[in-house]
């Protein structure tokens, strides 16, 4: 694999007078400051005053709160219908929403490679901004370091989430019974089909398009509908659903069995993944949570999160059992059934 | 400046044989949770059971939090006194401390490049867990992502910090008052100097160490014996107590006047400044605090401090004057006074 550049499908044009990232943008002095005070700020800040330099202050009323951290190294930076800075956005708050949280402030800390365009770097701020907006949270603290050429590839986000956990709050894996229902909020395997596209250019038109979307309203229809009927709650992100079912079957007494035939895949993902030779139940979702519901609030859930227009597709896709020797098994169009294959990785990297 | 290597300086042998990173140790599948079980929630974990992978919950009697945070991209990894890790939570609860909060939980997000020894990434896992534990706070959420080799240098870390508030926080820059003394809680510029001399091999001999180390302790003394007499508090780490000074002095209605002869600066930093050409004011600490105090408070404040034996070469460098030209002079040691340069940054790449 080539490596790719941080120009990749960047929206903006660049050109070789650009300005662009020195490494003193990240020593601490006046040119942070400049960078702070120029393109961070009037981006990120909401108008209030910020101290950025040391420790925001948050007041919550709630004693139980939910702490999450994600670093995000994507390839390109940009691809279709989503870029680095949406996503860093929603991957931490939907950790945040599928444990149960609303979530409420982030922060955001940039690895920038020394030459990097600041019109790039504008262009995902801008991103990181408006997500947050979408999402209802607070960029409440942020760094920037600057690596020397070549020490970094373009730029690397994290976002440190803080949520206020609500009751119910989902028990966790172990709470799964046999028989309960395994439903998903939408089409599986979006965000890691378009990601590959756009970075091998494989030349599909339309190309495909990322999922990645705040999940904490669906969360919320869930627990509505569900209450404390719902077992737990996963977004599906790396290593795809099969990755989730079998962390849930690793952590609890049951094994779980999927029909094909009631798996959301949109035509384009198919298509991508007949075509490379994958399963799209081991590509990557960034706006889709995979859920285990006990049998008899199932088809409650599911109205109601089919009742809101985001999440049209969601549907049951299997069901718990009784622990067998194969921890998750399909049944296929056709009637065979077959065990499903833990991702082992490095099939699509750098997605996230 | 040539690229450096993570295996410079670390304290275990590398050889060829040696297990290293791979891109599937990224892709939240099968490796990812060996990585996890296998080498980070041994060392981190503290025997509770916690979800890793979405969000951890932590419970807090506090309404006011402080939430900040660091990327750590210091080169070499290990350098004469500390080490990316031990200093991925110095940096990050001191930034809590001198905002005046007690830091409780921090997230550790780590971005790998493929190829780094699994060997080098347990020596600094060992060595987050030795300074939190240090520190007295949990590490509850993490992530790791790995990137294809070249992508990245070896080892990058995030850590966010939670704190909690504590009365009286100081009121920060914006409260110094002209008479307003101040203190420095040790000698300067010795992380800098540190890590760049450790880096460019000059071969001093014994190495100048740093002073990364814990700074809550000395905000409690301050806190003690000056209370609601501290205006503010600064960690002096990019840019040095320079950048800090000259911060304040923007953010504020005063300017500042340094006693170069009050100033502690250790013989190695001194040797190494005079023979680099670099000045001690602009070089960064990472266990050294700047703070103002009111004049008659400042005498309490620094036998305080001096009492405990990690501070006992605190001092009174200078004080605040009314508004001037020059936002922050020195008074050298024969007598004439001159301006302190504000740092524009690049002076020392990748110290922290």
């Amino acid at each position: 694999m080539t490596r790719p550049t941080w120009s990749l499908n960047c929206p903006v044009r660049i050109d070789a007078t650009a300005d662009r990232v020195v490494l003193a943008h990240g020593e601490g002095a006046r040119l942070s400051r400049q960078l702070l005070a120029g393109h961070i700020l009037p981006r990120l800040g909401g108008g209030a005053p910020i101290d950025w330099r040391d420790a925001a202050s948050v007041t919550t009323e709630q004693q139980r709160l939910a702490v999450t951290t994600d670093s995000f190294v994507v390839s390109p930076l940009f691809f279709p219908g989503g870029d680095i800075g949406s996503l860093s956005v929603h991957g931490t708050v939907n950790d945040l929403a599928v444990s149960g949280a609303r979530p409420r402030w982030i922060t955001l800390s940039m690895i920038l490679e020394e030459g990097l365009p600041l019109a790039v770097l504008d262009a995902v701020l801008d991103r990181v901004a408006w997500a947050a907006r979408e999402c209802d949270v607070l960029v409440v603290a942020g760094d920037t370091k600057v690596v020397p050429a070549g020490a970094a590839d373009g730029l690397f986000l994290n976002t440190t989430g803080i949520g206020e956990l609500i009751d119910p709050v989902p028990s966790g894996p172990t709470a799964i019974q046999p028989g309960d229902a395994l439903l998903v909020s939408g089409p599986i395997g979006r965000h890691g089909v378009a990601v590959l596209c756009a970075r091998e250019e494989f030349g599909f038109d339309p190309p495909p398009q990322t999922d990645a979307a705040p999940l904490f309203p669906a969360v919320e229809l869930l627990r509505a509908s569900a209450g404390t009927h719902v077992r737990t709650i996963r977004d599906a992100t790396r290593g795809g659903i099969s990755a989730v079912l079998h962390e849930w079957a690793a952590a609890s007494d049951v094994s779980f069995v999927l029909e094909e035939s009631q798996i959301p895949v949109t035509d384009d993902v198919r298509g991508a993944c007949e075509l490379l030779g994958l399963d799209p139940l081991q590509i990557a979702c960034e706006g889709t949570l995979a859920a285990a519901v006990s049998a008899d609030k199932a088809d409650a859930a599911i109205a109601a999160l089919r009742a809101d227009s985001r999440f049209a597709a969601a549907s049951i896709i299997g069901r718990a059992t009784e622990k067998r020797l194969t921890p998750v098994a399909i049944r296929r169009l056709f009637g065979s059934e077959q065990p499903v294959d833990e991702p082992t990785g490095a099939l699509l990297p750098r997605i996230c």
